[in-house]
């Protein structure tokens, strides 16, 4: 039998036992075909290739963290004994709500149980904000580069993430409130904001989010917060949760993940934070088709609250010196723009070539120093406007100092080699 | 401050401080309204004031087994020993989609383990069919009574399912081929069925199945199957998967699940199973925007693939007594219309009475036999035709059969109190 592509409206195709019937296969959505690939994991097939040459690669292309994990997390799997692994209830397991509640009002943010639900890692809160206030065809305002998975999860519910874009000039900070509104169209539903930033690292000031909640009051927009990594802070930044915002609370969504705070990627276990009764009872009828998040996750995540604030203290001091050494390195490097992330373990870096997807390409390809490279996060799939980005990567200091001063040298000598190579020299000036 | 609702085309409100100042509050999406609550759950405040009165509630509307877990399941959790509790592979543990596929392969399906990719739960694995094949406005054809959380993804999406009605005349299965075809528009994408059935019971035959694959055949349909209750199935009834429909094999997409295999609900893990390599994608990029499913979970599923057969033999041999124990029980009660349900651990009756959703509520607020009532799902929340279901109810036999055969009784008892109470008769022929 032969099979084609079609769809539904053009042709209807007789069954038949005959294998020279030609058969028309139907063709995935229109939207399934919008969601891009991932730019973070795009480069993966290369670098394994590549580390199976025996070529060691600096896997700077990721947020997985190497902090060890609280090891009260990893004792609540192990002291696990139920006869039965029962479904927990849709809105996450109270003690682990009241949890969480009780820690944003640790952090100055009044918060009940009952506003907080347990979700499917930060990305199912992504979506439950999304879908909870956006129909298809409407608008979300995002700064650009912005997290890359905001694009897919946009894709799936038919929303079009506007861009305002940020520059590395300032550190990838907020354009001025007259460049904010002039983004804003009738379709404009909500503002989605990452602080700290990924992959930026900006932390937007407190003067800053009172920006965003002027213009969410000024367009009746509800601004969806993603404070997933509001631990990491170096230097003393403050990060000002939406949470704060008193003046818009009604109309704020926070959403969380303990997989950054308690370097606990794999447990899948997020918050979705609203005080806004329709969007709590809209996110909570999601959650009840969904069923529940994982019952054992549950119970490590509860674990994790209990961690002492030292845990903290040790990982910050160690992502601030980790932090310094590749911004150090990176600035050594003829050619190369970078800036001083506040938080999160990223930063942006431009680079002197004309397509850093080729050149990220080619260090897991082309190049090696004694026996090691680099694998990056070329930047053009954190940005919606097309052309923007290519000159950059994002860079997650998530190795140990040494890793990161070694990756850093590394780049430091592929990048005149590979402008000499001429296979990406920028046009002479 | 006063909030009132609005939305973003009513009105721009001026920042202020002054707390005088009337805000307009944006509202939720139109879809995220759509959402319906759930019919399972929609009792349970009703049935925990019944407990809490010390009446003693035959939960019977929920598919929560008491069905002890595997014990390597309980131990793969007790042995997670892991520094960093890190993100896994996106599409799933390797180890985990080949031993699904395996699994798959014993049942006669030839699914490689690339075909398979890891979900949260069934759920997502509803979730990513439903996205990958309908665009908003497109249609899913469906069954009805069906799994009612169909329609909170449904609405999500913005897709509208629509049901062909089966009857419990038949036991619910299929109706004939035109009045199958009858429902079929042009934004019809693909037909979505449950076999063994959740509400229902029926396993579709090895005919019914090629009758679903010829309509999908003919009008260039995807053909979604969600087979979580594979293992349940009784008198020796054959449950033939969609992947063995070999002419239609490229339109197929299985949904599957460990957590009513393995009474494992709270381990959130589920199969997506396409060998169409356009919808794999579709869902792999899904997928990678979500990260990954749960970790730990995923270590349990794969021990979970270890269960001997004896466990199943003897789970099936429990529900065949438990489903005869319900059955036999509904059918001596007068005015109640009931069948044997083939698989899965529901079935749905009708009752004499002209709303099941109040004779539901009454059962928890007013009636007790001996210190006992029963709880039940009205089926209205099963249908999305208004108006059908409004009889019947889905009773779940989750229970030893000491505690069904009370719950018949107790039904049986009620009834005729609940009529002669006037609140619920139907009107004298």
């Amino acid at each position: 039998m032969n099979w084609v592509r079609g769809s539904t409206t053009q042709s209807l195709t007789l069954w038949s036992d005959s294998p020279e019937t030609t058969v028309i296969v139907p063709v995935v959505s229109l939207r399934a075909q919008n969601i891009p690939a991932s730019p973070i994991r795009r480069l993966t097939p290369l670098a394994d290739a590549t580390a199976s040459r025996g070529v060691h690669v600096h896997r700077l292309n990721i947020g997985q963290p190497d902090v060890h994990t609280p090891r009260a997390m990893i004792e609540a799997y192990q002291t696990y004994d139920e006869p039965v692994l029962a479904y927990g209830p849709s809105l996450g397991i109270p003690a682990l709500r009241e949890a969480a509640a009780a820690d944003y009002a640790r952090h100055g943010s009044a918060v009940d149980a009952s506003d907080v639900i347990v979700t499917t890692g930060g990305s199912e809160a992504i979506r439950f904000s999304l879908c909870a206030v956006a129909d298809p065809g409407d608008e979300v305002l995002v700064f650009e580069p912005f997290y890359a998975n905001y694009l897919g999860f946009a894709a799936e519910y038919g929303v079009h993430l506007r861009a305002v874009s940020s520059s590395i000039d300032s550190g990838f900070h907020l354009p001025d409130i007259e460049t904010i509104e002039a983004a804003i169209t009738e379709r404009t539903k909500a503002i989605l904001v990452t602080s700290p930033g990924n992959p930026t690292g900006a932390i937007y000031s407190s003067e800053e989010m009172s920006r965003l909640g002027e213009v969410a009051l000024r367009h009746d927009l509800f601004l969806i917060s993603d404070e997933a990594y509001r631990e990491f802070a170096y230097d003393g930044v403050k990060v000002t949760s939406a949470l704060t915002l008193d003046q818009v609370l009604d109309r704020v969504i926070v959403v969380d993940s303990v997989s950054k705070r308690y370097s606990a990627c794999g447990a899948r276990i997020g918050f979705f934070v609203s005080k806004n009764p329709e969007v709590h009872q809209a996110a909570m009828r999601m959650a009840f088709a969904r069923l529940c998040p994982a019952t054992v996750d549950q119970r490590a995540a509860l674990a994790a609250f209990a961690t002492p604030q030292t845990y903290f203290d040790e990982v910050v001091a160690e992502y601030t010196r980790r932090r310094d050494v590749l911004v150090d390195g990176l600035r050594q490097i003829e050619g190369v723009q970078t800036y001083t992330p506040e938080g999160a373990f990223y930063t942006m870096a431009t680079f002197p070539v004309d397509d850093v997807d080729r050149f990220a390409a080619w260090l897991l390809t082309d190049f090696s120093l004694d026996g090691e490279t680099v694998m990056l996060a070329p930047a053009s799939g954190f940005y919606s406007t097309p052309g923007l980005g290519t000159k950059e990567a994002r860079i997650a200091y998530v190795l140990e100092c040494e890793a990161l001063r070694r990756a850093a040298l590394c780049l430091a000598a592929a990048i005149p080699r590979y402008l000499e190579s001429g296979r990406g020299a920028l046009p002479r000036a």
